[in-house]
């Protein structure tokens, strides 16, 4: 009896995934409803098959007579009762190109945290599924609870949790740790287990500070972002980890590849003063057997300081702002976070061109150039002419070294472009977060500025008022301590990166004048 | 009365030269008989207007009663008698952007010599108006008269006339005037007539033999060209003209181009020392007034040494060659020229290819990449952070300079690419000229071969005989001597076009290196 599907939203596949494309409303059949990780395996009416979130499906049996329909993860039991519960795994493999083998009771537990409403549940899978996708409602408390419920949040009662705010040279800013953090990432190594049916890859991280390895795999990684954005995405831009791939993934370049974007995620983690410190990241980096990793997972699952309430941490050792003074942070941090997107998208833009030009045409017509000097060479030693081999052999030097020449071009993007569309793809994924924490923060401001109605027909009362008031303030406060934190590591980064882009290319060009000298002292002179 | 046309050929126009594209049978309206320079202008069924050559025309009245017809340049004056000569001068400008208003007579004098079959009308149109077309049949002597009739030619009387080819270091060489020839053309002016209805560019040329100018518009250089290819064309090479061109005939970068092209032109047929001696080309380097030139064109039109028949002219100072030799030496230069004309056009495709790729998207992609260097300082400028400066001043430089960089691309080609293109330009042109020539030497060695048959039925004699086996040494010997004096230059002009362009692109590539250099040292050092 095949299980048929109606698609609840649209859904592209990622290339290379073994994901389907599917369309609102269209009609699938259900092939394996229980591959793991939150997808189902589907067939199309023109007989293509693939992964589709099972959130995406509103699942019912072809025996349309039973009325039986409803969410795959809602409605287990009825098909259970049907007798119809698909319980083989899968051959199948994840976005995150490994077996989805571990803990399944710890992921529904996160995720059940985030399910406020509808959204939240394609929320969930998309930034589960893929880091591609923008989730279209990622946090659901900004549509979700009142801002009241945050506004008026009591301060936890360990101060240990407290997050302060100094006034320092450049304004609020963090409190930051005695010693830096930082880790290292290495030695991945490829593990398989069920006698080598599932394999994935683990990497060796050592933080700096316990010198210690610990080892995680790609999937701990994105449970880590995933916990690091529910707990600091209303206050902190928390960037996407680095894309799932499945092609070629156990491939030397792609290993490397995900472990250096793996590294730069890591390290801009640990430069964080905010996140660097919280019990989750520290867990992840300094967990000392797997008792100790489960137990603190659990107990980061469970956390219930997510979200806009981690405001009500927040100690600003400063002097409280009014409304009017946080909402024109606010509109300058929303005006420079955006024009710096446009900024660096364009960038990106650009660079992607050249790289392509770069990769592609330009070498090839080097090359093309090379040739033809080499072949007049070749034609012009066939003249029988005596005194032709200066010439001859001058030009065949020229041909080779537009050859070189060609190659210089085709491998310098990996010397220096490469490393300035890195900086810029890290920061436009740290960009795409501000208009989310932009948005809480102005659905407070606009509940504070309510404020006076609200106590006017008695809904909330003076003492309210005040702790609204100042917790609005709080939240300015951790805005600008996060932008001077961003603005300081952003002149950093690209002081740093434009400075070896343009030492790479200075190089680059010099090599390219230097053998064109060589080549030009093999003519004689005139 | 409206004249009507049947066109007789396929042509098609020029863009920019008021030229009409017609199709064999199509039938035309002529709205001017007598454009002159061997055009008419006329109208289509569609409307459309522009110049035709009259050669290409059948005109018939449309009272088609009469019965009239012929072309146009045939039947004037049964034209004439129905009263309906338009004698009128058109107000458009012929192929070469000048009026053709100088010595009808003359020009269809030497046209005349040309007219051995209808393809030669063709042909001669095609290189009088417009040097882009390749006539059909460029020497109607190769498919005209038997090669016996210059094999057994007797050799000039006037002994002035001789060409020597003497024995040298690299084997048959032409004999080479003691002090070379070259001219400087310069102070190019516009000059008109007719209440300034006709206008025309005159150029200064100045041999360095007598360091007196004299004054050629381009159609005297078409003229000269002419003569050149009529009389030496079957032995030499001779290079096309520069071409024609309409569009911004008179704007400065057009003039001093064309002045370039005809300087390049006019200084290889002075370094070629059979044309440079030659009686037309002395006449139009070092005619004293007007009277002499006139009387000098006069005898080079009426020169009947012309085509094969220069062979007779040839004076080897070595043995002579017997048919397998003379084969073997022909065999091996048509394999080289065929092979370098293989090079020289893919030199020239790929250097066209790059030529585009610089003027055209990659500098402007060097120009994005500046502004999106520039954008983001502005951007980083907006922040408000203390000590942006350094980094947005360092990036805003690095923003210049890669505009900067753009502009050094798109100048760059003008600089070297140009003149390696010219050169080989040159060389395709002169390349293209040699399959004539081995095919008038292949021709006459099949003729030689046949000698015996020819003989034993009493078609020539024993002395006629030894005549064709020394005329066709002589050929040989032409052949090597100009095949000696085209690898010598090669060699000079390859040997210079290439020093010239790999330093340039050596200065670029420097240009840039330093460029970058004083932008990276705008950054502060981490």
């Amino acid at each position: 009896m095949a299980l048929k599907a109606q698609v609840l939203y649209d859904f592209v596949a990622e290339p290379g995934n073994n994901e389907l494309t599917v369309r609102e409303g269209e009609m699938l059949t259900v092939l394996n409803q229980n591959v793991g990780g939150g997808w189902a395996e589907a067939q199309n009416s023109r007989g293509q098959t693939g992964l589709v979130p099972e959130d995406y499906l509103k699942v019912g049996h072809d025996c349309s007579s039973q009325g039986g329909s409803g969410y795959i993860s809602n409605t287990t039991e009825q098909w259970d009762s049907c007798g119809k519960t698909n319980t083989q795994q899968a051959t199948v493999e994840d976005g995150d190109g490994e077996w989805d083998d571990w803990d399944d009771q710890s992921v529904s537990s996160y995720r059940s945290n985030s399910q406020g409403d509808e959204d939240s549940g394609a929320a969930g899978r998309s930034a589960h599924g893929s880091s591609m996708k923008i989730p279209r409602n990622k946090f659901p408390f900004s549509k979700g609870p009142n801002p009241e419920v945050f506004l008026l949040a009591k301060p936890p009662a360990n101060s240990r949790d407290r997050l302060p705010v100094y006034m320092g040279e450049v304004g609020p800013v963090w409190l930051y740790p005695t010693s830096p953090l930082d880790c290292v990432i290495a030695d991945p190594r490829k593990e398989s287990k069920l006698y080598g049916l599932k394999s994935f890859i683990e990497y060796q991280i050592i933080p700096t500070t316990t010198n210690r390895p610990v080892n995680h795999r790609y999937k701990h990684f994105d449970w880590l972002y995933e916990r690091l954005l529910e707990k600091f995405g209303s206050a902190l831009p928390i960037p996407s980890l680095p894309d799932k791939q499945v092609t070629g993934r156990f491939e030397e370049d792609f290993i490397r590849m995900r472990m250096e974007r793996l590294q730069a995620w890591m390290s801009r983690m640990c430069r964080h003063p905010v996140v660097s410190q919280s019990d989750v990241f520290q867990l992840f980096l300094t967990y000392k057997d797997e008792k100790e990793w489960k137990a603190g997972k659990r107990t980061a699952e469970k956390d219930e300081t997510v979200g806009p309430i981690i405001f009500s941490l927040i100690e600003p050792d400063a002097a409280e702002l009014d409304a009017t003074q946080v909402e024109q942070r606010c509109e300058q941090y929303s005006q420079f976070t955006k024009l710096m997107d446009d900024g660096v998208r364009e960038l990106l833009n650009v660079g992607h061109t050249h790289w392509k030009r770069c990769t592609g045409p330009l070498p090839k017509e080097y090359e093309r150039i090379g040739r033809a000097f080499g072949n007049l060479s070749t034609v012009f030693n066939s003249s029988k002419y005596p005194g032709e081999e200066t010439l001859t052999n001058a030009l065949t030097t020229a041909g080779k070294t537009y050859e070189e020449i060609a190659q210089l071009i085709r491998q310098q993007p990996h010397n220096d472009l490469c490393f300035l569309l890195e900086l810029n793809s890290d920061y436009k994924s740290l960009l795409g977060c501000f208009p989310e924490i932009i948005s809480v923060h102005k659905a407070a401001l606009e509940k504070v500025k309510e404020a006076d109605r609200l106590v006017s027909t008695g809904k909330i009362n003076n003492s309210d008022r005040k702790t609204m008031n100042y917790r609005i303030s709080c939240m300015s406060y951790s805005l600008q301590a996060e932008m001077n934190h961003f603005h300081s590591n952003r002149i950093y980064d690209y002081n740093r990166v434009m400075q070896l882009f343009l030492e790479q290319q200075m190089v680059f060009y010099q090599q390219i004048a230097d053998k064109l000298r060589a080549a030009l002292s093999q003519f004689t002179t005139l």
